[in-house]
């Protein structure tokens, strides 16, 4: 039997297969997930976790009527996969193609959009609720990851949902890890679940069991009551999400369609909340996966037959920071390390070998980890809490409320800040400086270089309140590494190069933009001042007025969003100054942007140097005529 | 027996203190709540509720070396009273007097600052964990309302604590209440737990119970596989707690000195997490306050003999907006409205009477409350959403990322938007502009009197993506409110005056100051152009552009921080323009703001009309010299 995949040309075609044409479905999915991620990149562990579930749930639900939604999402391709979006598996997460989350734009079958974790309870009950309402009738399903239920707002969710008692399914895919592998005590309580025989049997198989013994049935139910709650709390299987109002079934066997067919069906006749606890295993059906499912749960191109990698040759910051925490720890006792489910993503895995006692995971849990942080500084230690830029948006008021307003020394090392590339909107970095930069007493740091990054951290120590460093995803610039460690002053810029005509300044991934530009500007004839702010707070204020006084034309160029951000600062300035010159900001326009690789991006955006160069001589073509005096064209506006 | 809380000179006399005398104690302390309060304004019921359990906390620990965190911490007046503040208690939540909140900064027995909901386990286990890696030996105590508890966040501490097993003891302080009554599962959870026999025996009650049942025990075991573990099922009182890894103690009656002072004297010399439920009553001891512990949660002055509060004489915003839900309700079925324990301080208890079905109440979840609506939006209705600006930025992230995102038509109403007063700094809904306006697809609008916000809501609906109005705490301007709604075009703002010498552009709350200022300034001859923006997003690019050609003088009057605010917004849009005319911004600068009247921060701000005048006449000394020409004199710089 083959060719199964081929046969789908509606999801219609899936509800006709038979159990052994499923099976060899899955296989052929398998394959088709191996060989594009493996060209493409993306998420390949999850996805080879939930074939059989993405499969069930196309069998027993029709997703263009029932709403089926992918907590983060990133496990969405299989349901890509098969509602139409096949030949497209191979421009997945490229600039253009595919999308690597579920989007309600690509197909009537993604109904509502997902990124970042532990939503998909809170829109379900949303869509549940709007359903009633409406007089409506279709089945509103949550798939959602045991990583992401210890996300305190899917926990939020359950409460409500529980109460609110509407008809939604929420499917718990257990696979034991979020990132990496998971952390808390309701971690424990979902293994516990899978493996003890006591937790595992049905209720209605202990309430026989406890019936056939003599004598027994009768006098618990007089001992304690009442027969039905005791059962209840003797067999306890999902006991937490019963107490929260949920008919739990499980665990089942995700991998297992013979098991989690029946078990989907009888669900979605099922009146109020149902939560199924499917156990599945993440990388099912390729042994490098399988074995090291943290590495593929997001990876880049790999080789199929060996699971490597290609290595990159330049370090990236993520490298440059993680090193710097372990030797850092080595000689400042106070130091401990904060992350949220991103120990291997944001550096920290060799500090977490190292010093595991000095290591926090928190789970999914921006919030939590941030205020955790703040409880630390207070109590004399100074944590660092590394947490993505696009997730630390999860712990704002956690930031203002709990660290800035005391003016705790809580470090924030922010990866992934500007562009992300190929995982997109969701995943861009790109309102950081914005949303920090009015909190007071902040410090905002952003690196041009890997020195620049080691410095600021190294700089980030002697501050006493608290200090955020936002640097990109990715390789650093390549520097050889200096072996003394500067203290930067608070909000002092660097000149990188002097000159008459013109100033940029500019900040982190802005800064190498900045040196390109000026290179070609120079060629013009364009005399530049060239500045890298590395604080956006404080500002470098006196800079900013010897500019304001000596020039008429600035440039401010930096990979954040324009609206509130490095720039916006800059003029902040020099409208308190009165320094009234002309200023072209350089930055991400007001739009969510789209995923694809950065450089495509900044393409896109026209943020690449030689637009940049464009836009300056449109703004200022007199510019040229400085050029003209030496001699050189003047290729005037375009 | 009387004086009692005269013979405290320091905290060490409450524990030579017999049961009679902390009896005496406490009712003391609550006629000292209840005549300072009702004169004062504060919260009232909550700390009446807490009396008992604020003694004997005083008696079982030393809060000096050992730390008692006060979640949301409205609720640590006792507190205080006991820890030397005493005399102060006149001058609660005035300006340059007693906080309303814990504060390191007033006392060192306030372990850490709090304000918002949720944070004290998170906070606590921070510091837990600084003290066992600093080998110091202290306790660390959360204490933490039932409706904190349905927060997120305080499960993803929970789950993280319960994981660690470090020291710590939890106090749940259970009175059915958060600020409105409790909703959600875990409510219904925590009401079985006080009110079920089978749910509060005690573990060992229930053991030795089962036990003496002829045959009972040892069958069971056999049956479950293991005794310990039956048992724990069988009396299950907080099995959710010991699920995540807590001892749980309770329920316990928090009232009763007898009782609670050996549980928590206990409890200190429990190894691990404890989580100690407490049941209490809001409002014990008073009858107003008990009868009706929503209004006395958080109360201005009042009569102590009726409890009758003076009633404003003029209209909130918030019954404004509470006035237009129930109407728009009425013609418009996809309305609902959404809040996060806040149905009465939104204005949405008439809407929650009237439309009970479309009315939610998420509890203290602001994050699920934003996701549940992009859901709504997503299957077809018109949520709106209503959070304090404070609080909103605990759902930051959900508005990016589910709701702006999605481009999904979900309305924001956002109360006590800018200085709030007497809560102070945890409090001010200062940032909300500049973290609002940097998110793509979102419109963001706020009103400068009563019929401007009739006219905004109305204008929303029409609206097809996400719109934000922000309004401030309290009385409207008292204008009279027009039958007819307007439609705003998107963007444009009102001219109120025209002028030749300087522009004032002003938004919100800042129109009203903008219009004093106009006068204040035509006094002196100086000719004013005032526009009320009416929109932060999108700006009145055309009005700027031609005020940019016809002005070379322009003030921005905002109640929001200057750093990325709405003068930020319009500098841009003068940037972008190359128009480069000299700019004054007037907002909240860059720190945190104390608590007091709002009248008083805005003079202390310097943000008064008077003041304002005076900084345009610093900036521009050269405007006297039109008033010069006008034969008004020329009263300098100063």
């Amino acid at each position: 039997m083959s060719g199964m995949l081929d046969k789908i040309k509606s999801t219609e075609d899936i509800k006709r297969m038979n159990l052994k044409e499923m099976h060899y479905l899955a296989g052929e999915i398998r394959e088709l997930l191996i060989s594009s991620i493996s060209q493409c990149g993306g998420h390949l562990a999850p996805n080879l976790g939930v074939v059989e579930l993405s499969i069930a749930l196309q069998y027993v639900f029709d997703t263009s009527v029932d709403r089926v939604i992918w907590d983060v999402g990133h496990q969405s391709y299989v349901h890509k996969i098969l509602t139409g979006r096949k030949e497209a598996m191979m421009s997945l997460r490229q600039y253009g193609g595919l999308s690597g989350f579920p989007k309600s734009e690509e197909s009537i079958h993604d109904a509502f959009n997902t990124g970042h974790s532990s939503t998909s309870i809170s829109a379900a009950l949303g869509i549940a609720a709007a359903r009633d309402l409406q007089d409506q009738s279709y089945s509103v399903v949550a798939v959602i990851g045991d990583g992401a239920l210890t996300g305190g707002m899917a926990f939020e969710a359950l409460n409500h949902a529980g109460n609110e008692g509407r008809d939604l399914i929420v499917i718990l895919n257990d696979n034991e890890m979020s990132i990496s592998r998971n952390v808390g005590a309701m971690s424990g309580y979902l293994n516990r679940l899978r493996t003890d025989p006591s937790y595992s049997r049905t209720k209605e198989e202990i309430e026989t069991h406890l019936m056939r013994i003599p004598g027994i049935g009768p006098n618990i139910a007089r001992a304690a009551g009442r027969f039905k709650d005791l059962v209840k709390y003797l067999m306890v299987p999902g006991i937490i999400f019963e107490e929260l109002g949920f008919t739990y079934i499980g665990p089942v066997n995700g991998h297992d369609l013979e098991e989690i067919l029946p078990v989907l069906n009888n669900a979605s006749k099922m009146k109020g909340p149902v939560l199924i606890h499917a156990i599945t295993e993440k990388g099912r059906g390729y042994e490098p996966a399988r074995r090291d499912p943290g590495t593929f749960h997001g990876v880049g191109p790999f080789d199929i037959d060996t699971g490597k990698t290609i290595k990159k040759p330049i370090k990236t910051y993520t490298e440059i920071f993680g090193e710097y925490m372990v030797d850092r720890a080595q000689t400042d006792p106070r130091v401990v390390a904060i992350t949220a489910a991103m120990a291997n993503g944001t550096g920290l895995s060799e500090f977490a070998a190292r010093y595991p006692e000095r290591f926090f995971d928190t789970g999914i849990c921006e919030q939590h980890a941030v205020t955790l942080a703040a409880g630390m500084a207070k109590a004399g230690l100074r944590p660092v809490v590394a947490i993505y830029s696009t997730f630390l948006q999860r712990a704002y008021d956690q930031i203002i409320h709990d660290v800035a307003l005391q003016r705790l020394p809580v470090i924030f090392a922010i990866d992934r800040a500007g562009l992300v590339g190929e995982d997109g909107p969701t995943h861009h970095g790109i309102f950081d400086l914005a949303y920090l930069r009015n909190i007071p007493e902040m410090t905002i740091m952003a690196p041009s270089n890997e020195n620049e990054l080691l410095d600021m951290l190294h700089t980030a120590f002697t501050i006493d309140g608290p200090v955020a460093i936002r640097y990109p995803r990715g390789a650093g610039e390549g520097v050889p590494i200096l072996s003394d460690r500067q203290i930067l002053n608070q909000g002092e810029s660097k000149v990188l190069k002097k000159g008459p005509d013109l100033a940029i300044m500019a900040i982190g991934r802005g800064v190498s933009i900045a040196r390109e530009v000026a290179v070609l500007i120079e060629e013009k004839g364009i005399g530049t001042l060239l500045i890298d702010a590395r604080f956006v707070k404080p500002l470098d204020t006196a800079v900013i007025r010897r500019i304001g006084n000596k020039y008429q034309k600035l440039v401010t160029i930096e990979d954040n969003c324009l609206d509130g951000g490095f720039g916006s600062a800059v003029l902040e300035v020099l409208a308190k100054n009165a320094q009234n010159i002309d200023t072209l900001c350089i930055g991400i326009p007001d739009e969510f942007v789209e995923h694809g690789k950065v450089e495509l991006l900044f393409d896109y955006l026209n943020m690449d140097a030689v637009s940049v160069v464009e836009k300056i001589i449109n703004r200022w073509p007199e510019l040229l005529g400085y050029s003209r005096e030496l001699g050189l064209l003047n290729f005037g506006k375009n």
